[in-house]
């Protein structure tokens, strides 16, 4: 199904090239001030063509907001919001209606629904994470109310890896430049990097790191929706990514308990707080108060501009030739999104905590 | 919540040293021949006191069938199962009823709840897997009518690494040793390493692995439902687990797309076939009829044998003794947990997979 | 939440006098033909402006697809509609600002959410059903692949029955007077009935019936999601529905069980059949073959052209005025929308009965 | 499937003659006081055997909590209730396993699910509620917090109608006689016409009123989970209910605006009310602080004593002779069980509540 969130939830629909994409936000709370013009920034961090290493489909990616605030308000009705198509070159990608390009879904849904929309990849398109990062725009604006902030920025693009921790360095400075790193040198090399990529027709992988401050302790759910295992399955839903890991992640599963174990102290404000964040911000599937962090691998993305061996509907073996525009490295237009989906996920935490104990 | 599928759906239930753990199936189709044996044998895989590297808590861990079966069969109707706790030894425990144990969950569900049944973690001890595990035998016997296998293994503790590829080996060898990694010389190595650390009152991680075989085109759904995300969500669930990567997983992250995607050829039995397996299975969230694998990262358990600076309910600092009964590597009891929690994924979307299209 | 059904699932949103309303439809099935014209037919029986007993708004009421069928098939994937809106004529409402007019919604919207949109109703109005006359045309066309139809109609207006039951008339004839009630001489009656009531400036109530046939034995889910339930959950969230009954309903009540019971016999087709339908074609929540037949009562739509005591906001006593237009009756309208909502529940449960039973 | 509710969230097992029947509740907050005794005492009020009008099947019904409850107190995570049967006389059934009994669930469950536990109705026992009274006193407990009462009694049986209006009676009388009607002396005519159709073999349907003070305003959702429409659904998922209807009902829609709209005024606390209530309660969807009130009609039970033609497994016409214990009347027993279902409906919505706003 194309819904997400439990208490905070949204519906997404669209396809690539078909009249537009959208989403529905069911659930948000009555009395959040809208702030039109972050929902559009947020979706213009995501949009094509803004470096010459993104794809050059041009897509003004303006929505139009259709129900659920008034007066500037959310009324706690449904919020809806489109994101028409503009750029819907067909012709770009009739040659692909009757075959399998490798790493794309295009078998996989032919194989699941007896048919498809093979234009522009139809509804696996990362197109359709415009209409969560205008939802997750949303979600941002109510977190930003409870003095909850997401960052996310590139930690790694192919073999090439910012060797800083998150918290030597200023986040902010990750939206100065094109690859979304927020170490300038790091990201110089990156984005050279890309764009060779790019020259040779190619593409390539990466990592996003994501950080959230100011969940206070208790959001999350104890079993199975423990709130790293639903921050997994968020990123785990954005097109082309392999891996999750949060906190210590990977490397954790490499150390000894005495090493890895998070001590209690309690702060100068009497706040308890842990001496080290192996935890990650999360115990037990709660919150624990200490920053959240996770890191999320994308693979490099399927479509590059040379020919690969294939077959068709038919199961004839054809040669798929590159054509079309595309993006040589997804990481620095997948930060929003990765930001989108983790702003969404924590909503949904907020408002189920609500209910978790009896009022005194 | 405590359920976890949409269409094969369990709900669990149960606290460390109350009167028992449980679940129930609600959506298992009617028709199915249940092996009770069988799902005993799946409990004996994950129970305590299997061999000295695993926790010495006395548990039997045998289920009761309560409901929706009739004459062996599944009647389309809820399947709850019961396994009675036996071994509560509460005072074990008592000493914690105040503290925040290290990288426990006391702290965050007291803070969540305003309470918490701290006897031996109350519903955050991993005894709650117990339930899982019998209900992901169910889950493995429908899907053995379809022709779906599910193995995991042990492929690394802490920094000692399985370095075979699961095709190379007989996985089924790991059933024979008490680390439950295929390969006798590296498992043997492994046990030295765990007992090692068991002696010194520490605990240490590792990484299991696990292989799906026999899914068909179809299974998943595209957009936040994807396969690999439900099972990242899944595997995220388990106590102790850190990450989780499918596929070439965040190997892939630094790859070149050119080396990167899955060529698709044509058989001999004129199935459509890809020539490596970098997608793990699955394209677009949905699979494509190659082999499912995935990798999971399990922290040291929180639980060791040394004195930890810790806090108190009152902010008061407290060293927390180590004290009880634990698992100095989870992974080993990891492994059924594991191949539970993949077989109700692969349960649900064989389910959700059966009304993606208008019969023909 | 604004979505209903579990498969086949819809989200609506969109008030009154927004920019439109619509509808998003998650999970029906792949490769079902798309007859834009019949969906259309269906809005254009439940807009209003029909005749002169029902409101003079102005509404073309004409629906654009945005996503979801490709070359006049669905995709599985979501089928988004939307039904701009053309008369704001929000000068119109502007007075109810801050009254709570009698027995609307105006004054639990705002006890809810502090807030609300008061032009028109906001999203209490029910220009909201619209949408879901467009999803439930989508579920017909779903529907009559199975041989299921769907007819509802007028049986009471005010005091004023239809003393015939279904099986004894063409329910076809219904659409051809501007009441719907099957029966020329009683649909004339109730006509004038309404045109009087519409001169005296008031409402009255009414009752729609369905009857569905067609349906398979099996549908239904046994425990709370009887099929009954499920078509009493759905009529009762229709605008100013006050009752439900199914088969015998409030009649049966009355009655003993040797008249009651409906008795089985095989038919020349060697099918199982009863020989009265007491049970409505629905027993232990499940179909049995026989037809459904429901009938639903809704209240005088609450909007009168006579002043009537309130309060306002603060507290204050008020004068609400009549003004605008409005629908003296409003079952005539209503017949499309009961449609809509069962064809929803007969779709959603069609699939779900999918998963019953291992295939053999 | 076999769950109920959003927040507050049941989920049932068990067969009339299986191992026991159980429910858990997921979502009940933690820190609420668990009186044990009152669970047993709603319990008791549900059982066999009360009087010589109900049926004679012996069963204690006594509860085993296993789980969520620590120290008197929930603790945020799943309650787990297990009631054993003891009186499983297959005996008494086995007659049945090839036949289908008129308007029983017996030819439906065979048709769905190609299997059925033909013991005492299996799942489709009326059985299966007692797990629901379990739940809902835990429900209760919640709203008496809260000063919300759920209190339900007997208006009708047959054509025997108790005339008064329910705020005309002290309704807590009616727990001092079998038939469970508030007014004595109608009490007395209601039981000795049940003990007559008793004589006689057979069954008699009839009307439960239920009556729910002190739920303030802002509970329930808008468009299809209106609060009577939850109210609906849950009673027409219990056993033998034909109809619902809420406020005015089925009355109602006879009714003229003019009549039927409830002026709103400002009471001597400052409080928005209504001089009428034709709404019940609810308006919009969501309640307005006034009383809800709704009737549920019980059609006779379909067990009774006497031969009815019918057919078996195999089509064949077979006589289906009346054996074993039957309620002529079930509206008595019925009472606790709908005030159990009202109870969660309540309870979730108040939970649901919790987000509909931003706090201020």
């Amino acid at each position: 199904m194309n819904s997400y969130g439990k208490a905070f939830r949204i519906t997404t629909f669209g396809e690539s090239h078909g009249a537009g994409i959208g989403v529905i936000i069911d659930g948000c709370p009555a009395g959040l001030a809208i702030d039109t013009a972050f929902i559009q920034h947020e979706l213009d961090r995501r949009k094509p063509g803004q470096s010459r290493i993104t794809t050059q489909r041009r897509e003004k990616d303006e929505f139009q907001l259709l129900s659920g605030v008034f007066e500037g308000v959310t009324q706690g009705t449904p919020i809806a919001m489109v994101i028409p198509n503009e750029d819907q070159r067909s012709h770009d990608y009739s040659h692909i209606a009757e075959q399998f390009r490798p790493s794309h879904a295009d078998y996989t849904y032919q194989a699941k629904y007896g048919t498809r929309d093979y234009r522009g990849g139809g509804r696996s398109s990362a197109r359709e994470t415009a209409a969560r990062v205008a939802a997750g725009a949303v979600a941002k604006l109510l977190l930003q109310q409870l003095g909850v902030s997401v960052q996310a920025y590139v930690s790694k693009v192919g073999t090439l890896a910012l060797e800083k921790h998150y918290s030597e360095m200023d986040l902010a400075v990750a939206e100065e430049n094109a690859v979304r790193c927020p170490d300038p040198a790091t990201a110089q090399r990156m984005f050279d990097l890309i764009d060779q990529t790019r020259k040779h027709g190619d593409s390539i992988g990466g990592i996003v790191t994501c950080v959230v401050r100011g969940v206070p302790p208790g959001w999350g759910e104890p079993v199975f929706d423990k709130l790293h295992a639903e921050l997994g399955k968020a990123m785990l839903g954005i097109n082309a990514v392999k891996g999750f890991e949060y906190g210590s992640g990977f490397e954790g599963a490499a150390q000894y308990g005495s090493q890895h174990n998070d001590a209690f102290y309690t702060d100068e404000h009497g706040r308890v707080r842990t001496r080290t964040n192996y935890s990650g911000g999360v115990q037990g599937g709660i919150s624990n108060g200490e920053d959240i962090y996770f890191n999320v691998a994308f693979k490099p993305v399927a479509t590059i501009m040379q020919d690969q061996e294939s077959v068709n509907r038919h199961g004839e073996t054809v040669t798929v030739t590159g054509k079309g525009r595309h993006d040589p490295c997804v990481v620095p237009r997948a930060v929003p999104i990765v930001e989108a989906m983790a702003a969404l996920v924590l909503a949904d935490f907020y408002l189920r905590s609500k209910t978790a104990r009896i009022e005194s």
